[in-house]
């Protein structure tokens, strides 16, 4: 094993050991364990020589300078979700920190100035609003109407877990005049792939194309309850059944909008159901369900939107009940940097001898950085390809290997912008 | 309207106004309102001139003795569920109490013992078990196995609720003895229908052919939960489109099964759905869906049931989950009596120039009566075709034309019984 790789693997066994239950990973942000991880997080920086610095939201980062005052920003998170995995996050922010090492014992300055952040709330496993840290930054959280109203399950406002953690609404808004004055370059995050994509190509290593688009939305079908016995079919206005229509059209919209390869496949989720009344004996008078379409080409995810529309006007009017759409949630794709793209395929060819390319179909940071600099993503292999889970993990060669290959790609993208590069 | 049906409907009226509030009758049994419900009704059997007289399992008898220590049982139940309307149940026991009334006014016994009777908590509104008088006095109630478990939503067993009203569980095993020394002839049940179809063939009264036949089951299709952004199509273990197809599936052999006619009409219902983890970012790993399938004939139910197992594996199939069933109840059907269905056939005929046939698709009192002696019932129009809710009606004139058919029908059956009919 590359011995900067297994630098990085025992600061995240190091980490897991201290922030790891029977249950998985208990780094739920804004909370103890969260704060001890960045309690051990910051030691880590200063081991190396770096003071740890807070930005108005929370965002925790570490700086070295450089030549130039433009820096490229390597980012990802600390917080998991309840029960989470060991390297979700932590892969990331933890690859930086060696980035930092490294330069750090190289002696003289960078040709650009290295920064590792570790973002604050990438989970949103609390509170249920994902990216906050990273959001703050990009200036696309608005905390008022977006966080006001959060309560966790134990009943505590969000506005107060965040005051708890020294950060107001006012500051989250100072985030954005933070982030613009670091002048940053570029953003590189090495993540887990969160799926079982790169498991099943076998390749330990992906090229992230960008992070799909996200059309969310709630349905609700309104038919009639009815008794089970007393109404004859012809009759019903059967909520559940449109909405079982529905989910089953959506599958059929998702496959056939999907191409072969990984980075032309879409997917859409129906997770959330509700049905009502919820009798054994009743006829479903309404039925709330969720729809989740996600692809990486903004026509494609249009098409797929307009097609579920028109699916469900089909399949209430099929089952005499109207249906009335709420929009949840939406993010346009966010397509990586073509320049830093070149660099991670470069990387991960010259590590593994194949560069495989998929888009991410979970939202991470990264997306947040795209409208704001050059950014790319590296994906580590998840096997078993599941997230969110304490058995979530990467096989150690295909660690290895993923971390050499970001390593690389932070190398050649230091070269480029540090020698006299784009302007920022 | 015949001045029997006016009484009928003046007692059901005074009924009403004295249980029923802005959100319908409130008679839910083994409570208050529905105790007071019973001090009425002995109350008003007492002014005819008969003792009420409660049987072990609190089932409340009025008796007006004839020739014959044979009798013919007219029943039904005074109990509601919360909310409920004012002719479900109340009709069939009034119409009972007019039957006594014109007994003791014509002065000299009528050819054959009449008896009413108000079946305890019919509805199963508070605890979840149905006919709990009824099949007590049958001889089908297994108190321990059945009733032991029951807690109602303020935490109260059952136990204890039976206890307040003075029935144990050892009574409720002697009612079915109570129920044989009555020598009992037939039994005969007017009801309103619950249900859309006597409404839409605009016929106010109807001969139900007996009740259907019930298989209630639940079903888990379990499969695998990930992430909705990261898990691609083909890699998905997807429980919840599994049950949405195997609900459209039995929608569509519902529809296949069922014939023409009202008594050749099949259902099947998809009542209860609940998805795990039931998150909008999640693929459904778990599902469990209830089946509710009902059909007169016992044959096309046998065939019903078994095309729905199969549906259930080729949906586990193919979305690469797995399936288990688990019997929540059945019943067979319950064909009524065809002697005491040519006294209803002609009754309705007399009264309204047709005699439309129907089955009954909710259960009854009735069915549990169709094994220990010859039954038969009438069906008063539901309209609006709604059953369990305050807006439950029947319009004035069929609920005159259905009270007279019964009546009649109660005539032609004492004088069949009466007249040296069949033994016990």
């Amino acid at each position: 094993m590359d011995p900067r790789s297994a630098r990085v693997i025992a600061d995240l066994r190091e980490l897991a050991a201290l922030t790891t239950d029977e249950r998985g990973a208990q780094r739920v942000a804004w909370g103890p364990i969260w704060r001890k991880t960045r309690a051990w997080f910051a030691d880590k920086l200063r081991e190396i020589g770096v003071e740890p610095e807070l930005d108005p939201a929370a965002n925790m980062w570490g700086t070295v300078p450089g030549q130039s005052p433009r820096c490229l920003i390597i980012g990802s998170h600390l917080d998991s979700v309840p029960g989470g995995g060991w390297l979700d996050g932590c892969l990331g922010v933890i690859a930086g920190l060696e980035v930092l090492r490294a330069a750090k014992a190289a002696g003289g300055p960078p040709a650009l100035t290295l920064k590792v952040v570790d973002w604050a709330d990438e989970e949103g496993a609390r509170f249920g609003r994902s990216l906050v840290g990273s959001s703050a930054s990009a200036g696309t959280l608005q905390p008022e109407a977006e966080l006001a109203h959060l309560v966790d399950r134990a009943g505590v406002r969000m506005v107060d877990a965040l005051a708890e953690n020294g950060v107001s609404f006012d500051d989250l808004r100072a985030a954005q005049a933070y982030l613009q004055a670091q002048q940053p370059a570029a953003y590189l995050e090495l993540h887990i792939e969160q799926g079982p994509v790169l498991e099943e190509l076998n390749e330990p290593v992906g090229v992230v194309l960008g992070t799909m688009g996200v059309e969310r939305h709630m349905l609700r079908f309104v038919g009639q309850a009815a008794h089970s016995g007393a109404a004859p079919l012809h009759l019903r206005k059967d909520a559940f059944l449109a909405a079982a229509e529905f989910a089953l059209a959506c599958r059929d919209i998702s496959t056939r909008c999907s191409g072969s390869e990984p980075k032309t496949r879409v997917v859409a989720t129906c997770g959330v159901v509700k049905v009502e009344p919820n009798f054994i004996t009743a006829v479903p008078g309404a039925t709330e369900i969720s729809i989740d379409m996600r692809a990486l080409d903004a026509g494609v995810l249009a098409q797929m939107f307009a097609e579920a529309q028109a699916a469900s006007k089909v399949a209430a009017a099929r089952h005499l009940v109207e249906v009335q759409w709420t929009r949840v949630w939406d993010i346009p794709p966010r397509l990586f940097d073509p320049t830093l793209l070149g660099f991670v395929r470069e990387s991960v060819r010259e590590v593994v001898g194949r560069a495989p390319e998929l888009p991410s179909g979970p939202l991470h940071d990264a997306a947040e950085m795209v409208p704001l600099m050059p950014t790319a993503m590296v994906f580590a292999q998840s096997s078993p390809g599941v997230s969110h889970t304490r058995i979530e993990d990467t096989p150690e060669p295909a660690l290895d290997a993923s971390i050499q290959a970001f390593l690389r790609t932070v190398d050649k993208t230091v070269a480029h912008y540090g020698a006299g590069g784009p302007a920022a």
